[in-house]
């Protein structure tokens, strides 16, 4: 590719609020991917994203750019259609464990490439691998093959997909420009189109415990998503979906595995299952086979019986017993009424320091550790009586644990509030 | 200091359009200057800075904490006041030159801290290095014993003054974040109040050939200026001044100097001599000598003395002749009429092409190397007659110079202009 752009130009233009053109847009990638563009130019060029933004057709550009960058997966020799879902993160998000299982028991394969929590949303990776045995990584071989034979697979993404975001990431996260929501978009998308999944299925979470704390912010970032999945050729849709309280009752990474083989096996938390249930349709429905009532499938075993094969397929065993904290304590509740309010964000907060999470890419993690919920919003509880157990191997962080829990809900006096709509609005493809 | 703050809280503060709390500039600036702040860190920071500005309390800390990541000059010790000017640079603008030794030879002395040119307006130094001998770098000691003694000194600004702005600027130069308006005046101030000058005045140029373009960015610019100057204890002014098209005949380091000569022998171009004392005025009104006649020092020769003995005392031989290019070629007038238009940065884009001036900072420059005017707005001119003389070492650079002089003036149908007003605005403190 020519010389003949600059990188101060680019920055420029994007500062004075110009489209940049698509040429541009190209070599900004690729220059930056090879090291032509320094650091601190792209961190001035994303910081102008962020405040002055992107157009549609520059953040398409920017995608296919990323896309560009590295391989492409294809699933067309597989005998199923594909259908993936991404969450941009939440508290207590494990739906992952029991939608792509669900989802293969229905028909459809699930190509799920996940990643590692980093701050307070866990990552589906720490979560499974608390099952004994399960490994992350696989080849590209190794995943068509499980696609095929089991009809479900959650892995490492490898490093050939999309390089210049993994670039791109590292340097927003040092730099203040995560929350760019074109460079989020694009981030996302490029890996999930790059995947080669034939539907995506978009969990974009509103509320305390997630990235997106309003609802307009998220109808952007899903619209974003939405837009440049459909323009890829990719069957894509969205839910904007609640996270002002964690899901389920559980935060943490052997903790959530096994609330979602509760779910696998018919019982579960009612949100959990109905999320569950919401994206499986939307899965199901984008592929074609809106024949099958999901629901079925999780009630007579089909779904459980996928999980322990894809858990097995990647060397785990589904009958191990899960690890569990050395040492637990409790939270108590501090009057008689109805729990009003269970702040997501908190929450998630004391299950990353009990253990849960890491604060840097090369920590480890505790796979025992987390919070069990007692009580959800709507719930009664009683002065005295446990709001929930903290889990860690390492005591000596259940202070930090209660601090941060400190003020994270609200007992009411006694009137039921009205139940929350989990799924708050759905966003497709325009029909323009 | 302490590392308690986290250069990604800060970065968020300003992108968000928080007001960044003191303790928290200090240890940006501190942290930038030892490395604990990486380039590409504070390259965002500029960005958000940009684009969502400082209010006068954050540009008046940034800039005392760039002050002090260096060393201060003082002048106490000198028998006189002190005054400086500074120019936000312009084409042609040689002022410095006539100004120092006229200012000292009413009984102010100069110490003017005098950098390179880079790209297409000229440096002083580059300029006083025409003269045979002479050189820019003096110790603090020299620069105190030649403004007793003779009352002016131009000389490069030492590496100890503000290093923190030395290694910002050259991230904002790569960074497409040089147009920050609290980020100029803090750089310029921070030199300033650090050399520790007691009158400053500020030539603000407006126009095609100035770094701001228009009025309102040049008055922003100007009155974040004084302001800073005036809470750190400095007398300050700024004079916004026209820079549409380039002040006197001439643009080039020799070329300059001997018209300045010209000016401090009682000649000179109107405009020239005009902004010389308008400067002088206010330079010795701050100073308190308001009882004195800048023209009158310019007329009887006392400021030619100074400057005589201004060059000797730095090495040069004043009696010596300037350099002249090796070769010479005329640019004519394309019809008869009045010159109406004759565009600053274009005749600044060329002298810099025809070797005046420097690309990169490592570039040497040609002494002799510019562009002669024969002809001002508001002057009659004559189709096939000269409009200017194009002056380099290398004459295969002529061509380049003519292609960015296409178009750069208008010539009109024999209606006079109106004469345009040098000294557009004066902005001083404010009384409240």
């Amino acid at each position: 590719m020519s010389e003949s752009f600059d990188a101060v130009d680019a920055i420029r233009a994007k500062r004075d609020r110009q489209e940049l053109p698509d040429d541009l847009i190209e070599w900004v990638i690729d220059a930056y991917t090879r090291g032509a563009i320094a650091d601190e130019q792209m961190a001035a060029l994303a910081m102008a994203i962020l405040l002055n933004g992107m157009s549609r057709r520059e953040i398409a550009r920017w995608t296919a750019a990323m896309i560009a960058s590295g391989e492409r997966m294809s699933f067309d020799t597989l005998s199923r259609p594909t259908a993936d879902k991404h969450s941009t993160g939440g508290v207590g998000d494990k739906i992952t464990l029991p939608l792509a299982p669900l989802v293969a028991a229905c028909g459809v394969a699930v190509p799920q490439l996940s990643g590692r929590g980093l701050g307070h949303t866990g990552g589906t990776l720490d979560k499974l691998e608390s099952v004994p045995g399960w490994r992350a990584s696989l080849s590209n071989q190794e995943m068509l093959d499980q696609l095929e034979d089991v009809g479900a697979v959650i892995c490492a993404a490898g490093a050939g997909l999309a390089p210049a975001d993994k670039k791109l990431y590292a340097l927003r996260d040092v730099t203040g420009t995560v929350e760019a929501i074109p460079l989020i978009a694009s981030s996302i998308m490029s890996k999930k189109i790059a995947e080669g999944t034939g539907v995506l299925v978009l969990d974009v979470k509103v509320g305390s415990g997630a990235f997106m704390k309003t609802v307009e912010d998220a109808r952007e970032l899903a619209r974003t998503m939405v837009d440049l999945g459909t323009d890829a050729g990719v069957h894509t849709v969205a839910l904007l979906t609640d996270m002002a309280t964690p899901l389920g009752l559980t935060a943490g990474n052997a903790l959530e595995v096994q609330e979602s083989i509760e779910v696998l096996a018919g019982g579960g938390p009612d949100d959990v299952v109905e999320l569950t249930l919401a994206l499986a349709r939307e899965m199901l429905e984008g592929a074609g086979r809106t024949d099958i009532d999901p629901a079925d499938a999780l009630a007579d075993g089909r779904a459980m019986d996928v999980w322990r094969r894809m858990i097995a397929a990647q060397g785990g065993d589904p009958a191990a017993t899960l690890p569990v904290a050395a040492e637990q304590t409790q939270v108590m509740a501090d009057r008689d009424g109805v729990l009003t309010r269970l702040d997501a964000l908190q929450v998630g907060v004391a299950a990353w320091r009990l253990g849960a999470g890491r604060a840097r890419k090369e920590d480890p993690v505790q796979a025992g550790a987390g919070v069990t919920l007692h009580a959800k919003p709507g719930d009664t509880v009683r002065a005295g009586r446990p709001l929930m157990t903290l889990h860690t191997d390492t005591p000596e962080r259940f202070a930090r644990a209660e601090q941060t829990l400190a003020g994270a809900w609200t007992i009411g006096s006694g009137k039921q509030i009205a139940p929350r709509s989990l799924v708050m609005e759905r966003i497709a493809a325009d029909e323009s």
